[in-house]
């Protein structure tokens, strides 16, 4: 097993809130002798880029980040090395696998024992409190990278990693059964449109897709949804909703908003008993509600945060059964200064995936 | 079965949100041949007072209800009629039962088809929506009234029809796990009181009671809490719980608060996965919680209002078990004006139950 | 809304397990003025036949049956009759509802107030404690039937009734969560054709198809499944089922065999953690399954008998969606003794419905 | 931290199935640089003996072992050495720990990440795939031992390692709500006396104690039992519990007999959707029942198997609280071959618990 693994590399940095991106060529590799048991070296084929990444680049979090911070978790690569001492290891040399946000977490504590591995207090969040993926070669752990399925391309399979194991937990524990409705807000961008599929393909629900344009309109109905609402257009979005839900209101609705108003309208238009599905993570906004009606149409308010490494792989099993299929934009690593200028300026359409050669 | 049922009885009415309570001892009684289908006549012997018939009694709540009202929903009494015609009928005449806040729904809906009777789009509401038990005669539903146990005295009955009711619900949906930590806010009040007996006593769950002044404490203590704490000694509220349950918070906390503070304060300190259970049903409050947090630390936010059919029979069958005792003040219905004024004025220790003859 | 009843009718009548099915023109019809509060009167328009009416016909279950006999529970019809005095009538004259196994149930008894109506006490079987729908009229309850989604073929409809809704709940109830493997063996059937589409559309689950001969192979691989496995051809049908699963075996299986085998194959070959479902009801077999592996796989045994009133409109409700349809072949009442030998004998494919005009 | 090591110890080892218990007092023990990583030695106070035991030490399960074999799998000691290159280790030496029965699993399989780490296929099982707890100083795994509170006496904690879990585990996943009735054959038992106490004081359970002789009636009954059946005195068994439970049987039974007329009884006894809960680990015992009566009264049988590392740290977890207590015999490790014959002969009454020293 030789794989002759380079001294240096490409790499984007991070290195203050308000300098440029900087692009290395001369970024040290770890090489596999110095890698502590439980790491592994991952060479990237390719990587997806998430809001995440631009409130790292942006420092707008309250939470803290390491820096010079390499940013980006959805990498996906081959592993080139394992660190000597390794125990049961599940993943080989050669194998392809997932950097996700969750990097890496102990496995022993209360959190991680119950399954909430992402709440672990020692969790490793790639390209936040660890390295990342806007590097040709990743250090990462052996407990969470995810093997990625044969018949899933590189490049679709990024996108699954982070947005894609998000919707899937969100609607996973969302208490819904088939043929119920759900809301999905945004539904045309990067979460949305694959929150479409996992709720049509995967749980067999019923979807009203909200966002705005003709293009969207399309997109959203083309994947499933049975109802488009533009929110432009829309004169009273509570009473649409209800009306496209044959008059009760859907049983669950996903919402990333950084708006309060999002999640009150949600609680106002859900049916009893419903779901509010939170899994943006905008650094400031409230979630505001009315306790009286919270509390008289019992609706339940679920933060889900990304997956665990069980998500991650049933999300990733069923994007592989070819149902699923992630709209994503192919651009190099030195696209990313400009792919985040888009983010901020609310122009990039679906995901974006970055090649690593 | 000739038990003769008068034309007249005493009543306590509220007429106008600004005019006192008026007493009548004229009030009509439906007599038996008056009752419709479903509808039973129930003879009071005593019933408890709820904050809820204070809203009621102020008509400070987003929700409509009648004018003239007999308010109550806590009644407990003995079946004396039963409107002919009714098919299935679960209790008899001589049946002591129990009025709730639910008195009726439809048992046809999607909502009670799930067991969410109290979000029936035609629920009745005692005490709101219909007549409720501060009068001598009560007509209610044979589908809903609840059976009293029979080792259980009325008047300690009464409360666990609505306090009792609200806060083993909540309870039950929690998602704890015996030996778990729950917080509970206002320990030493109506609610809190039994939600200690029944966190311990029915769920094997640790308490930490949260109140103030001695006398609480030492109640809070005496019925099985384990931890306690002085809102007004406290410097800080969020720490001292977190301290009290070894570090890493409560897994639950269940919370009736008139302030969005309370909400966002449990969001702080519930341990990562845990479940703030919003009970209260405060007029105009709003729920206020970090998007971030909630997601971070995948809280679930449950709106719990009262309880089905099934949780009433639970609530009450527990409590015949002897291990949990409501602590109640007996006043005749004649005190309601002064229950009310000490209600408000926040000097009502416990519940207190009326007396009806 | 006059409608005009006939005061008789056609329909066929089990009079004993050993005489011919008796059929009969002039069989009385309940008047309108002689329903009783709750009972409705259901014109039908087809009827399904199921493997249990053939149970009631041949009288070999352990639960005793009237006689004579009206059988039939899977019948589509309009409502042109409401007993006078009913309440909270769910449906109205002209409605197009389903009758299904469970006729009725008190909805008041623990097991209707959790959701288990169909273990009701007081439960009526529609063809087997009270007469069914292999006639023109049957005498039905408001609380029980189920309105039939618009788009929805009365004859299509009909196998939901009880062949769908029994795999729906199943599938509902076996703690599967999508890209999970289920076996069915007898995918080819009645039952198992329909537990192939609501596997895959409903919930996203991966098929094993067990069955025999090119037809039945066809049909289940065009329905969805994944893989199959000919029965009559497999010389190791536990090791071939695990292959066929990745090496681990199926997460789950739908059993509805009449052999003890069936059910001990299940604990051999199924995951860890794995469910067996049982839903089929053989008059006289045993479950066999070694205790040990039971415990050490932690395997769990569910036993699901047709559905409640809330599983009927879901599975109703996804079949209206049109991704999931029944194969039939549609007959005249008159064929039905010819069904029933054609069922004893094997050589029924699919499921038959009976027209009724 | 020097604690010295001896090269050698005491050890009772299975060198057949019929061989006596061979007693060593030069057995090797590993030295700390010899651990692997993940591995920490133990220094045993004290074992529990388990019928599970006896089953390695004949021989008697379909399932092979190591020979020669230190058996044992209720040990609680002191962590003295800790494997180097160990990662996320959650314990130090100087810790109490207990030592299970599943003394370690890979935590990466899909088993071990659903939280079914007791069915992992690399699964490590303590005197029995590896040597136990009965000699002087264990190899074991940081990933699986278990911290033993401070308060919990050594000798009591051992029984709830194993026994403690297991019925714990069993009830925590039994459907059951507080106030529900559970049956427990051979509640005078080790297990049993366990099962009594978490039922009552853990679930809030209502319980039928069924065993024989006056003895275990009153400990039984002293532990929190409402109802007791003596089967050597009962005629009809399956008539008295349902009963001793209101005339509608219990919701759940916890039963680990040996014979297949248990499980069939339990399917008669139980309520509509009530739970058998598997937990004993006969050899060949075969579960029989009914196929018709497990699905028409939609019974639930669940295998449960010990418990994971959340279920060890809750069940400890609750026994620290005070309110649970095992009954056991003290005696030294020279005894465990008569513990042996007494187990065989029936004549042990609850648990027996091994001193080190």
């Amino acid at each position: 097993m030789s794989i002759s693994i380079p001294k240096t590399q490409k790499a984007a940095l991070v290195v203050s809130s308000d300098s440029p991106i900087l692009f290395k060529n001369d970024h040290p590799v770890k090489q596999p002798e110095e890698l502590a048991p439980g790491e592994c070296l991952v060479k990237m084929h390719c990587t997806g880029v998430c809001h995440t990444d631009l409130h790292a680049r942006l420092g707008d979090w309250p939470l803290p980040h390491k820096l010079p911070l390499v940013g980006g978790h959805e990498g996906v690569g081959e592993v080139v090395a394992i660190g000597a001492n390794t125990i049961d290891c599940p993943v080989k040399i050669g194998d392809r696998v997932g950097v996700k946000w969750l990097a890496d977490s102990c496995l022993q504590c209360e959190q991680c024992r119950k399954g909430l591995e992402q709440c672990c207090a020692k969790a490793k969040l790639s390209g936040y409190t660890v390295d990342g993926t806007f590097s040709q070669y990743v250090v990462s752990y052996v407990a969470h990278v995810t093997p990625i399925p044969e018949n899933l391309d590189s490049q679709e399979a990024a996108s699954f990693l982070c947005a894609g194991v998000t919707v899937y937990r969100a609607l996973k524990y969302s208490q819904t059964k088939p043929g119920d409705w759900v809301v999905l807000p945004g539904a045309g961008g990067g979460l949305g449109h694959l929150a479409i599929q996992y709720a049509v393909h995967a749980f067999g629900l019923r979807v009203v897709a909200i966002d705005t344009g003709a293009e969207k309109k399309e997109l959203c109905l083309s994947l499933g949804a049975e109802k488009w609402i533009d929110f432009r257009e829309t004169k009273d979005l509570v009473k649409d909703i209800k009306n496209a839900t044959g008059g009760e209101g859907p049983h669950a609705a996903l919402v990333s908003a950084a708006s309060g108003t999002a999640y009150e309208q949600a609680v106002d238009y859900l049916r009893p008993g419903g779901s509010l599905l939170a899994v943006g993570l905008p650094g400031q906004a409230q979630i505001s509600a009315s306790v009286f009606w919270t509390v008289v149409k019992s609706i339940n308010i679920i933060g889900s945060y990304v997956g665990n490494r069980q998500d991650a792989h049933e999300a990733l099993n069923i994007a592989s059964m070819g149902k699923i299929h992630c709209h994503y934009v192919s651009k190099p690593l030195s696209a990313l200064s400009e792919v985040y200028e888009g983010m901020q300026q609310g122009t990039v359409a679906g995901r974006v995936v970055l090649k690593m050669d």
